[in-house]
């Protein structure tokens, strides 16, 4: 995926001699092979560089366009045959050096007086608030409004009648129409990621955006997290009480409705029409179908098909959880039940 | 309950004829009748146009003073013999079109450079910090402070010493003396309620308050919400910590105390004196009484008795609880216990 | 410890006659006793007023320094012989009294128009978007960035190549180099701490801080309270995920990580490299040792030694946690495995 000039100011592609330099990696390959780009094993374009990183037990996800890795030994028997590659102890803080030196976020050179940047967009039908700031770039369409102290980051697009409410930020994110941001709503944040560097942890920096389509609104003091090189994604008429979780790379479909201080964590998928309870976790790369129900406070560990209801922690189906708390009532309270 | 005008600006009654056209509702009664406020069916004033959703299984709270509704087919038995109604696929929608068209939230039109509006009244004795914006209407009570970046919406009463945080939002609310919000907290925004449309889910519009008594205090990124037509409610001395959700219609009695995470669903009463722990929640509409305790990580569902203990998941009195526990566990693990 | 001047003005130096008229407390001993600080009795300096409250059956942690006491009558009995002592009824009230008479946090007065205080140190190559505003005293490092309508406030440290994102609250803090602070998160707001007066419960004031080391990052919207008297420490490359709270006086040490919704009661300490999953809860004063790993959703109320893994609520060893949960769901559901 191409990280968005918008939002990543472009400094220009490297070469593979140039990576292997600061990288501290020894050059294994042709020094003047251009890098110009930056992405995911599983979604590389070409000329991107990628990673792999771990133990290398596990057969990684290596787009067919993958053709510039940085790896370390575990994961060496993994890279395609005759690609070039970079050989390093921490792959994935080399990658982000790497990154870093060919991708700046605008909004860390974000400064000065001016409350509205001279090249946003502001339809002049738009009401903007006091103490609200747009950046740069950015584009606020038809009859939206943002509230006041609102922080409307570099290269952001805000669709038509989007109520963007007080005390808000919106960092690296398309909204479409009708989008609804209650107030104190994080939209666009680095997501938690750390990686292993030379020197202890660090965190893993992030290029990709957030998505948010037609009608969707988002609760107060809700976050949603950008993708690390690709999009976190709610669709249309997905709503989101306060108060919620929403990490990177995850994608939700249509019409989702999830209650306050739900949690879900890195590149899950949530298909349409899913309503999920209050308190409602969801452990990272999990699947779960259309319509189905999660109950209030599900720690849901497991992928789950179309249609069903489940509860608990560890969730599992509804009648299930159901009957062994139950159960363990009446076994555990035998004066009560004999 | 009447709109409070210093939030909502009136836009002019209408009449059961123009409701008709707006909604596609076919007229039945008189289209000169004058439809002179809104409200939920079990709190209407004359005039006021109600609604009646769902299912028609279970008889709905209407007041005396209904007198002009918007229903489906489901609830026409509920309607009262004689009373003017509308009947229309989605009545919670139709409700809507016609409250919005009554009333328009006055924060949306909030615009312009002035940080403190020209007839917002600022007590001499109040501090106000930078980038603290107050809107028109707002009063600021003696002794109080108003801190950085904080946003106070048009109309919003504040009394005598209180302290605002930073960053923080305050809408369509009224605080007595001795209000502190830490930093962060959302007070007022628009509550999570889904209502069908033609066009698929939306938001349902609110049109109550958030009442903050003498001597309330509120954590820090703790939102809550105002009610749906009704006000949302904190009783004196009542105490809330960081990163809770109170949701619309809920009403707190006095010297309340909720830890971090708490969670109360849409119209739940919690009596004078009870003490909520950490990350408990409630589910919609549960009445608990006075002097109540709930043990941390609480899932209440049920009514609760004045001066009861409970606990667990879903809660049940805390003996009963603890008594599950213990006995889970010396089941299921013989060697430690035999 | 001593209350840092960079946050509370002091106001002056008491004597013990003051503090007796001021509490309304019988003098006994020299009226003329100075009384220069304050402080917990376990932590107490030369001159400083220490307080002992509660039932007064179990012995409190008293420092040799403490020698000037309030105390009720159920602690008499702890108070170390010929030290002065004021007795009243609600001795943490008393003693709040007279802090707040000493010592006034600075934020409370932080007025005007000037969006970056005239005394404040920000060093040329900081980078400080639109709306941000930086109190008096404030020193913000080389190469820093302040996001948008961001508030750091009074005296605060924030050291070199630092990022504070967008709509962040900041106060009575020290930051290291390399911190990190996500949109919406909010440093050293006052603890959570009911305290008993004449007129029903109040807010206990917090003199203390809050310290973030070196390569420190803080998620979206969390919550770090600062300490009551002693500090709130993070140490170095502790890694905290969005929407977290962490209580007055917790210490973690390096390198711990803690994912989403994670919440840490007051005065917990938990050692290097240890890590929690999402949503785990730890109840005030418990100890987690080095390289421990809680499972998401925990609630803990022990004390766990290092390099132990636990889970469930309330929390155990993993193993046995999972042990009942396996057998429970076999019990309860006969059939499917018979």
């Amino acid at each position: 995926m191409t990280v968005d000039p918008r939002f990543y100011a472009p400094l220009g592609a490297l070469t593979l001699g140039q990576v292997a330099e600061m990288t501290g990696a020894p050059l294994d390959g042709d020094g003047e092979l251009p890098v110009t780009g930056i992405s995911s094993a599983g979604q590389a374009q070409p000329g991107d560089l990628v990673f792999l990183d771990g133990d290398g037990k596990s057969v990684p996800q290596i787009s067919p366009n993958a053709a510039i890795f940085v790896t370390n030994e575990a994961n060496l028997r993994h890279v395609p045959e005759g690609a070039p590659r970079l050989v390093v102890r921490f792959p994935r803080y080399a990658h982000a050096i790497a990154a870093l030196a060919m991708y700046r976020p605008r909004h860390l050179d974000w400064t000065g007086d001016a409350r509205i940047a001279p090249d946003a967009q502001v339809h002049e039908t738009a009401r903007v608030s006091p103490g609200a700031v747009i950046g740069p770039g950015a584009v606020i369409g038809e009859g939206s409004w943002i509230g006041p102290n609102t922080s409307i980051g570099p290269g952001v697009q805000i669709g038509r009648h989007c109520q963007i409410g007080a005390n808000t930020s919106v960092f690296c994110a398309l909204l479409g129409d009708h989008v609804t941001l209650l107030a104190g709503a994080r939209i666009g944040e680095n997501g938690f990621g750390v990686m292993a560097a030379p020197d202890g942890q660090r965190d893993a920096p992030h290029f990709g955006r957030v998505i948010l389509q037609d009608h969707v609104t988002v609760g107060a003091n809700t976050c949603i997290d950008r993708g690390v090189f690709e999009d976190t994604i709610l669709g249309e008429r997905t709503k989101i009480d306060n108060l919620c979780q929403i990490a990177h790379n995850v994608v939700f479909g249509r019409s989702v409705i999830m209650a306050a201080f739900g949690g879900i964590s890195g590149s899950v998928r949530v298909g349409n029409q899913s309503m999920l309870g209050g308190r409602v976790g969801i452990a990272d790369h999990v699947r779960v179908g259309e319509g189905v129900s999660l109950a209030a406070s599900s720690g849901l560990f497991r992928n789950v098909e179309d249609g069903e209801t489940w509860g608990g922690t560890p969730a599992k189906p509804l009648r299930q959880w159901m009957r062994e708390v139950a159960w363990l009532q009446k076994q555990a309270n035998p004066k009560k039940n004999s």
